[in-house]
């Protein structure tokens, strides 16, 4: 590992681009300031945000090719490659000069160019995106988040192991629980993959992760494995709805105290618990989808976050370079097909 | 329509049986008066809980078999038919005698007793739950939530065509704005059978729904549609995950406010605000899961409500009998059948 952290930054992502990924920057170096970040983007309106300190520690690469947030990918890889500021942040990290890349621009076609240039692990046949849940026991990691949708058994179990070198890296634990996401705790229920995918987890016993068995939707939010393993789709559909359910509690609170006078009062007594509350809840925290299974590292911003939110995704990449996310999973890789032959995936068989 | 509502319940089903069945149908006959109850069960258990005027619209058959909550549906099947409170409740139904059957039993075996006994409707091949989401707006419904793994562009069609017809019963709007659960908004994201059933429903124009185009897991809470279509896993793990957020919120809030003593003042002060954001979160109210393409009419409550959650799943009953469900899933089935041949559902292509 480099004594510093190198991070490339597409600064023309995301819905603000610059003006939020610039600042984004600053705050994540107050928290490391052992990184050095690589900006890939509009000189004419990056230069004058890249004030001291950060500017000491950036290095400025020029372009005017931006990837559209609503471009397809196969559009985005048409007319972005070689040139795009996204581009150009990932092939940083392929050509190593940048230990990680970060972009809040679209989803899609950073994945696709990802795939492209940085291609996928060996052993590893599809990527996935893995995303931060916060927990009531603290933090679990969910994937795939909509990297592909549908998954044999192999690439669940592919899932689980990537998920939890992350979780090594992340959470801090040695084995980390691992769950797979299901519609039944009990062995009969679910689709037949997430069974199968059961049967090689329980039997291969790998050293690096613990299988805890079936998780329903329910139990994601309450900690039981540090974690979840799902296909992309209902992956995706998860941490939506979750999202979706938080911020709608959060308005019915909002408006619960200003309905009396009695209730704001209440408010303003209880303030420094509401704010406990709001920073506990507050999506920002947990901003960015880690892109697992290629030869580098990926992360993905929210494209509408602010320069808080981008700077928790900057950190989360730090974290995956500093603990070295990629030869973690390699480790328990090689440790899986050392001692469990890959099986071919089972197709699905009606109960 | 009868003149009363005849509510066959299972009143051996759930994690406590009678003891939560019984007073929940004295709630619900507090709620409307128009009912009659059969309830199936063991005399011992539920004679002494019946109590005037509950006793006066009720009717006791006595069983003393039950269906285990974790029987397997085939097991399930096997031992109880012909025989336990479950099926008996669910018989009533089929030969006439009740208009609707409640249950807090087993799912998966309620499912199996009710299709083998029901029978899916003419031009529905496989029957679906659906289950009420409280959203910002009010309440829309969503379906599958587990009834079956998977589903072709002809069986998401079916599911827009019955939650709409649930729709016009339960939330009273003529023309409910159907949705499709998808992992990106575009058109050119998401799963093959979603897109072409997108394509169905667009071109059908069905005069009984008005559909809007994909949503995502976020938008559901917003209430942008009134009927949200996805299949059954990712419906399931949809519902389950917002479930367990919003256990997840409450139980921070409850600690928020036990944590300082102006928190505490604060919370005595909001507590009529309290109050009315406990309600609006309380789970039990969207308790009940409406089968949905049989014939004949079966809510699922939780099984481990109270007799107001139950209450809640026999109201639910009510209102798809009172305002005609069955009928009103046949009238657009009709117009769907006349109109827009059905053709053939396309495999998943890679896109």
């Amino acid at each position: 590992m480099p004594d510093k952290v190198r991070i490339a930054l597409d600064a023309m992502g995301g819905d603000e681009g610059a003006s939020v990924v610039v600042p984004g920057a600053d705050l994540s170096l107050q928290h490391h300031s052992d990184v050095e970040f690589l900006l890939f983007g509009d000189e004419a309106k990056i230069a004058p945000l890249l004030t001291p300190p950060l500017k000491a520690v950036s290095r400025l690469v020029h372009t005017d090719v931006a990837v559209k947030m609503d471009e397809k990918p196969s559009q985005a890889l048409r007319h972005g490659r070689w040139k795009s500021s996204m581009w150009l942040a990932i092939d940083a990290v392929k050509r190593g000069e940048a230990d990680v890349a970060v972009s809040a621009g679209n989803t899609g076609a950073l994945m696709a160019m990802a795939k492209f240039n940085l291609r996928t692990m060996p052993g590893i046949s599809r990527p996935a995106i893995a995303a931060v849940w916060p927990t009531m026991r603290g933090e679990s990691i969910i994937l795939d988040v909509g990297a592909s949708i549908g998954a044999d058994a192999e690439h669940l179990v592919d899932l689980a192991v990537m998920g939890s070198a992350m979780a090594r890296v992340l959470l801090n634990v040695d084995r980390p629980k691992v769950g797979l996401l299901n519609i039944g705790v009990e062995e009969v229920k679910g689709l037949e993959p997430v069974r199968e995918a059961g049967r090689i987890l329980r039997e291969a016993k790998l050293p690096g992760l613990d299988y805890v068995g079936f998780i329903e939707g329910t139990s994601i939010g309450e900690g039981v494995a540090d974690v979840v393993v799902s296909e992309g789709f209902a992956g995706n559909i998860a941490i939506k709805a979750a999202e979706g359910t938080a911020r709608q509690f959060a308005s019915y609170l909002r408006d619960a105290m200003r309905l009396t006078l009695r209730a704001r009062l209440g408010y303003l007594l209880a303030r420094g618990a509401f704010a406990m509350l709001r920073e506990k809840m507050d999506p920002r925290n947990a901003n960015g989808g880690v892109f697992l299974g290629l030869n580098g590292i990926v992360i993905k911003s929210h494209g509408g976050t602010d320069a808080e939110g981008f700077a928790a995704a900057v950190d989360l990449g730090y974290d995956m370079v500093r603990y070295s996310l990629l030869g973690k999973i390699k480790q328990t890789l090689d440790h899986y097909v050392r001692t469990e032959p890959r099986v071919p995936a089972v197709g699905e068989v009606a109960t």
